[in-house]
């Protein structure tokens, strides 16, 4: 399998940790975002979203969609399982990972910055307070449930690391470089530290990327 | 079951829908959102994020996020598959699904409008371009997909609606509202119109609900 990603995208590093606790060797090709190679054949004809991650398979399937192709490696390959046994369960890590998939990442990410900065030419403190405000709102709502829910353990969900975890920590990672204040939650912080000492989420860490800069 | 929505959510859209192609009876329980109804206790307590839909089942349990509640519903009840058969075509059509819940609708809700004007303080022309910039941007790629793909039929995939056309059809009803220009989207429109007919979509429409203004 290659995995079409970019150091930076937290999107990527989701894949890279699920590919990693399930134990799955993978190539590594890199896509330069902020260079814009997304927009350059061949890139634009394997995702039309130019939009990494795209997970190729060996027979030359292309898979788009971080979270889609987290659920496609959990029904198709074995290893320990990502999402939980029971459908209640699952709803609940599913809906924890969307809480981060889809109201906080995708109002941070490079080409909604970009827009914002070069066609909005909004300040770079204003362009902060937008980063902050967006991760603060839904990092907020995900501790207050983390730290309320009883099925919450060392991990999202209970004592194995899973699709929550898988999008929580690259959010963490992302909202760390904008230098978001973290201490209001020590929940989301504790989870982060439990996951980062397992060798499949330090493998997919961004600096450990061989196109990390 | 009770469903807490608003008519002009689009993920409460998505969730009517499912029910509806499911056969599920549900008492529908408004919030009103353009009032900031979701900031006000008790529903900050049903979900701290703020945010419709929320689903209550008959024994209390609360489901938030629409795409979660919908592949519970699947998981859990009977009548029409809402994914299809196989892992490869489940994974097509969650990131189809996820195309618009991830890249398209989170820019656009009001929540970020509201962020734009109020905070940012962007025209209201600045605002409809961020608006149509990328809802374009997206159902552009949506459509080159479908286009393209052999698998895509009736509907986005094959001859019976699911998941993929349950996240489709709010945003082009969302997009109308905004006067964006779906022209360019044949494929899109053809599916949406085959959508239109079926009982399911139409008991779902915003204009159908008790709260619609």
């Amino acid at each position: 399998m290659k995995l079409h990603g970019y150091f930076r995208s937290s999107a990527a590093y989701r894949v890279r940790i699920a590919l990693g606790l399930k134990g799955l060797p993978y190539e590594y090709v890199p896509v330069h975002i902020a260079k814009g190679r997304q927009f350059d054949a061949p890139f634009t004809v394997m995702n039309p979203q130019s939009l990494v991650p795209v997970l190729e398979e060996d027979g030359g399937r292309l898979l788009a969609q971080s979270i889609a192709i987290i659920e496609y490696l959990e029904e198709t390959r074995p290893g320990p399982a990502l999402l939980p046994a029971t459908p209640e369960a699952r709803q609940r890590v599913r809906s924890l990972a969307l809480l981060v998939a889809c109201e906080i990442h995708p109002l941070n990410n490079l080409r909604v910055l970009k827009y914002l900065t070069d066609v909005l030419q909004v300040t770079e403190a204003q362009k902060l307070a937008w980063y902050t405000h967006w991760v603060a709102t839904g990092l907020e709502a995900l501790e207050r449930r983390l730290a309320a829910e009883p099925e919450t353990g060392r991990f999202c969900h209970g004592d194995l690391p899973g699709l929550a975890d898988i999008c929580l920590v690259p959010q963490l990672a992302n909202a760390r470089r904008f230098s978001v204040d973290l201490a209001p939650y020590p929940t989301l912080r504790r989870i982060d530290e439990a996951c980062a000492v397992l060798p499949a989420f330090a493998a997919a860490l961004p600096a450990n990327q061989p196109d990390a800069e």
